[in-house]
């Protein structure tokens, strides 16, 4: 429809002035990156493990880390034939040697166990793996990462700053991160657009055309057909889409975010406003404004990690929607919001009660075994208003079982489909609260996510 | 399903009772009939019109007609070369000149002009048509009668408490009466139901397992498709229908008449009960019960016959509950009651309001220039809640134009497509009457009507 002007290259200067990592930085992850890498081979010589290689990976590793950030990834690779208990054993000892030094240490889990320390400030993982032939032989999921990372590291060169306009530009847009809750763009995906199209700009422009099924594969060598909104082949894995985890309206956010950014580039694209807490006046006057009904159903939050919570949240949002929508109450959005202690699942409707009456509709008149079974049973039971015939149909008005949103949540809700964890914390206790009700809930991470829902 | 006993003979002659003509009621018709065809025949007279022959025809001539019906049809035949307007101006004054010996008398117009008289207390009906070699010849819709008093006089012998039994069935079940307010079984109809099947019994063992699209055609000569419910081919017109003005709702009425009288043969089925008007006091109940929204949309009854004003309420009502459907509104049912002076459309809704905020779905974000114009549209616009996207289109919450159904009705109403008596009535005025308000309108007959509404 435009055409678009190129994007000014001032806006860009004043993008990268905030989250091009300065040269001070550049120099301290420098030398945290190689006393680690010593750290490491030196308890692997004190523990008497041999032939494991200390590998930097990630972004602090490309030089497409964003300002301000601390993450630094070191992978203990050891040799291919290694058995995986050998692996787990020994590589936690490595870490956990390396962590005596450490300010904080955490045991994680991914596949493999690893270590997650603060070093000097940084957020340290300590990740062992296998050094494998290709990222299409490997015995564990981690095992990709330095894969990506010699692809990475070997076509970037040189656009490491469209990286970082990109990595900006998705955070800005609320799309950037593939963690479950946020179903968006990993900092690898981003890598590869811009290896793909060459620079931020290109691939800006390129994305405002995308439509699902759009597919990227800079070695020709896609081996599978996927079905998920964008397909990047993995250029170290054929069979692998590094956007799997994207979700369609995170797709649909980016393109929009393109096509608005290109038509009127300017720097509030790359930095999104603050969005301050929504105070009770507020809210009950937006409540009187849309005179629509507001649900929130509140619970202990799980103490489970955020990828394993948010699939289970967002199950239970659907849930939550289908239950309400087959008992006639009409949902018009559906929303998540968790934190500590509380998590909350909000549902606006069309309205949260309805009339007692309820109609049903049975079989045509002349499909007569159904009909007639249909008719027996509602002229017998009790609380049916009338019954009539309509549009060739018996059709009877009976009494609705749930006329309150409220009600039918505290009644069925824990019977829906709900993630194991969930359901647990959902078993123990929750409460539906309306309307002005939500006044209660003082978080002031919860009022900011209020702000947006209405 | 079940295996049916057969009618007891006594319930039968307990209805014959009541609704065969007694010998006093068919010696004063026989006299009144005669006496009528005299009069017919000096007028003619009188006024020089040569060569007309004077016809009974109707259930009166037929011995088909329920007692305490004072129905006469007095078809006065022309030539069949006689000029539409010659039999018009000649017919009409040989029935100007009956009427003089009336006690009332009154024009009517079907497709031809007739005279409607009360003589002697009958309520007689002077028509004026050709004399067609056959019924497929016709110059005009009543030209038919004739042929369908003679076949089913040459018929029906024996079987005419059959007749009445049937017609007096269908009257207790609603579904007499081919009227346009009615849209059930004609007297004919139902004559010819007996001689296809033989007896009442028959007929309402057959009835049972109709289906849409079930067809009778006696003397296997249909030269015609029909879509109607019901098919029974004119004997005397092998492309026309009997049954066309049968709508399928009274057609399955009456299916569902027959299996329930058959699975418990009582006189109930024959006469239903008295219904009384609702009181002030159990209407405020109900509502109370059903907790629905109730609207009555009031206005002053178009003067034109039934067989005008009953179509055009019926489409109104269907245009009011496709307007309410279109601004959101959950239509329950729909009813229509007529009297004088006022005519009332009842609505029945799940709730007559509607919150503010409403749910605007967009296409979808990648078909660009279709979703950037709606974008574009709705963030330029007042009174938008928010916009965001959800499965991948984009959405805003707009401001409702009409949030009552009151207020929708009472601005677009008059919008609708209505037909021209009513169109002209409602534009004159009309007013929305809503739940206990209702109290309002006091005709008893509307009452009635109200008890079996509610």
């Amino acid at each position: 429809m435009e055409t678009y002007t190129s994007i000014p290259e001032d806006l860009k200067l004043a993008v990268l002035e905030k989250v091009k990592p300065t040269e001070a930085e550049r120099k301290i992850l420098t030398v945290v990156q190689e006393e680690l890498a010593a750290e490491v081979t030196a308890a692997a010589e004190k523990l008497c493990v041999s032939d494991i290689f200390v590998k930097m990976v990630g972004s602090a590793a490309r030089g497409t880390w964003l300002s301000g950030t601390h993450d630094i990834d070191v992978f203990i690779s050891f040799p291919e034939e290694t058995h995986r208990r050998d692996l787990e054993i020994s590589g936690m000892a490595i870490a956990r040697e390396v962590a005596k030094h450490a300010e904080h240490a955490e045991d994680r889990h991914a596949e493999h166990p690893y270590l997650n320390i603060v070093f000097k400030g940084f957020d340290v993982d300590l990740v062992p793996c296998f050094r494998v032939a290709s990222a299409c032989q490997l015995k564990s999921a981690v095992d990709r990462t330095p894969f990506h990372n010699e692809f990475v590291k070997t076509h970037i060169k040189g656009r490491e700053d469209d990286v970082l306009l990109m990595k900006q530009f998705m955070r800005g847009g609320g799309v950037y991160g593939s963690e479950l809750r946020t179903q968006g763009f990993s900092g690898y995906l981003t890598e590869l657009l811009i290896i793909h199209y060459g620079s931020f700009e290109n691939a800006v422009k390129a994305a405002c055309i995308w439509r699902p099924g759009q597919k990227i594969d800079i070695m020709q060598h896609s081996e599978m057909g996927h079905t998920e909104p964008l397909v990047i082949v993995d250029p170290t894995d054929p069979k692998r889409n590094v956007a799997a985890a994207l979700s369609l309206d995170r797709f649909c956010m980016f393109i929009d975010h393109c096509r608005e950014f290109l038509a009127n580039p300017e720097l509030k694209f790359f930095f999104s406003a603050l969005v301050l807490p929504l105070e009770d006046k507020e809210l009950l006057e937006k409540l009187d404004s849309r005179k629509s009904s507001q649900l929130a159903v509140v619970f202990k939050t799980p103490d489970v990690v955020e990828d394993v919570l948010y699939p289970q949240l967002y199950k239970m949002e659907q849930a939550a929607a289908a239950l309400l929508n087959e008992y006639d109450f009409s949902v018009i959005k559906t929303g998540v919001w968790s934190g500590k202690p509380e998590t909350v699942i909000m549902l606006e409707l069309i309205s949260g009660t309805l009339p007692n009456v309820k109609k049903r509709i049975g079989p045509p008149v002349w499909v007569r075994e159904h009909s007639e079974k249909f008719k027996a049973k509602y002229e017998e039971a009790e609380n049916v208003f009338g019954g009539y015939i309509e549009n060739g149909k018996y059709v009877f008005e009976i009494q609705r079982k749930y006329p309150t949103a409220k009600g039918l949540l505290e009644e069925q809700l824990v019977n829906c489909s709900l993630g194991k964890q969930v359901h647990q914390s959902v078993s123990e206790g929750f409460e539906v609260i309306e309307d002005a009700e939500v006044c209660r809930l003082k978080d002031p991470d919860f009022r900011v996510f209020l702000r947006k829902w209405l």
